[in-house]
């Protein structure tokens, strides 16, 4: 099933709070009750709770399940690698993209050993965004385009929504959207990637201060289009499209987070259905998830994307929905109580 | 299949650091090599790579396995609960036991997800320990029986074990072993543990200030046996087991690492093979974690016991596994290096 959750313009965006469901309080207060009947002390489970609780309201039922666990890892390329932002050349998003379709990538097996079905969207590979360094990275439609995709993608039978990213070069695209979206200093907001030296995350700096400047003085979704890549945008869809569905996301690390930066500037409620699967070493990660309000789930130091962090956090979450909907009450098990 | 280690005096356990087996470096070497040829960056699958190298090391195999995963939860009752040290009635340790047995608590929700075949073993439920605040709360005698229950209880085959426990009273059992062990303030070593006001905390800290007194100036053993209970001298027991078949072990929380504490004190390379599966809520476990020089896997708000916390962990094993075994090489999937 795919969704037909669709935008017509990137201004519909601000409209969208409007009329996306919300987190059921009913049902969260219920799964609160059901949790602090069950045999344990109340609170004992810490966030396996908590994340239950989340999942409840979000699937506006006291016991939510995970039958159905989707993945989906969108890649694309990025004009921006011709400042040498990173080490790798750029034809291993194409073959990153191939070794996940043949089942050999870290998702593969995490989706696996977690439960969850994968899906590669791979955004016209061969013809990289414009260098945001330069310009901007995107005309409106070309992002309205792979926002869409993205949307498109979202399985709305699913009970929960992980997402990922592959693209060479996208940590600097991240750095960028965290910056234009939240300011302070750039270098704040920019590691080592996959693997830069120090003269790696100066060109790194130099390229995000180049394109800020450049792209200045931009609402969220223009600067989307103009600093963001494809596979951001099309994050940017599937996040809109699971809330139009009410399905929960799992966000990865940094730049699957900073992917969606330019939705929390529109309005920070178009996050409320999102965690965050793990923290990453990025340090850009830390102060992004402060500025969201958010803490992530795990905290493994992993820096890989592809929603590997997500996918771990997901076995996670089926553990808390196993607590939460197999244990027993003390009425039911005949427990004394404090 | 129960394993055939047997401890026939307290003082031996000093000895076995001499004929254990230790991390074969050669197989954790191997395994690191391979991590550093699989299609990710070195090192961004962060504590994944370290656990699946810990694991090879143990299991003396370049591609370490979980294929038999076992849990044992001890379970044991206090005379200390006679100082008012816990809001809970005591017969809530056998119904418990009742209720794990039956599936309804929460470790056999997360065994089930996280695929670890559960035993549960009580300890002489109907006979507490003596009162540990009065004078030694076991017997030579009766602290080597427990711990060979415990290394009874082990599988020879299993691929890891999960070790938790379940006794009201033991956060102050456990409070007792680990201030016996390291010293410092006792205060500093106590928590609400299922939930004591502060009132109940103080009656704590004055029965282990009063313990300690009376059963102060002992070796490790010693210490086991004059403030340990029947399930904290059976996890020693079952941990001393699984090294002598080279298992890598989870413990769980506060009570479960403080319960090994005595063979620290005896030799910490006692517990070279043991991994922790949770940080728990419990004051005294970030402490005695520090004093063994180990980091917890996950940090998740919790304080259950039971073994929750190491059972959760093993989902993450099995993830790193599932990465470590299952990944293609660089080579292999034809993707380019930096």
């Amino acid at each position: 099933m795919t969704s037909t959750f669709k935008l017509a313009a990137l201004s519909d965006v601000a409209e969208l709070t409007k009329t996306f469901p919300t987190l059921d309080k009913d049902s969260a207060d219920a799964a609160t009750e059901r949790q602090n009947s069950l045999t344990k002390p109340p609170g004992a489970l810490g966030r396996l709770e908590d994340l239950a609780i989340f999942l409840a309201g979000w699937q506006k039922s006291e016991r939510p399940q995970i039958n159905k666990a989707q993945a989906l890892v969108f890649a694309g390329n990025h004009g921006v690698c011709a400042q040498g932002v990173n080490p790798f050349p750029q034809e291993v998003t194409a073959q990153m993209v191939a070794n996940f379709e043949h089942g050999g990538a870290a998702i593969n097996q995490l989706c696996k050993a977690n439960g969850a079905d994968l899906s590669v969207i791979a955004l016209d590979l061969d013809h990289p965004t414009a260098d945001l360094s330069q310009g901007p990275a995107m005309s409106e439609e070309e992002t309205l385009n792979a926002m869409n995709k993205g949307a498109q993608a979202v399985d709305p039978n699913a009970d929960i929504l992980i997402i990922g990213e592959m693209g060479i070069g996208n940590s600097t695209v991240a750095a960028a959207l965290a910056a234009a979206s939240f300011g302070g200093e750039v270098a704040d907001w920019v590691g080592r990637g996959t693997g830069s030296d120090d003269e790696g995350v100066q060109r790194k700096i130099a390229a995000i201060e180049s394109g800020l400047s450049i792209n200045g003085g931009r609402g969220g979704m223009e600067i989307l289009a103009a600093l963001g890549g494809r596979e951001q945008a099309a994050i940017c869809g599937a996040i809109l499209a699971a809330r139009h569905h009410s399905i929960t996301v799992i966000l990865d690390g940094y730049i699957c987070t900073a992917s969606a930066a330019p939705l929390h500037k529109v309005a920070p409620a178009l996050l409320d259905h999102c965690l965050v699967g793990h923290q990453s070493v990025e340090p850009g990660h830390r102060k992004l998830l402060a500025a969201f309000g958010k803490k992530a789930i795990l905290d493994f130091d992993m820096r890989l994307g592809e929603g590997s962090g997500a996918a771990l956090a997901l076995g996670v979450l089926r553990s808390a929905l196993a607590c939460h909907n197999g244990m027993a009450t003390f009425a039911e098990a005949q427990v004394s109580e404090a």
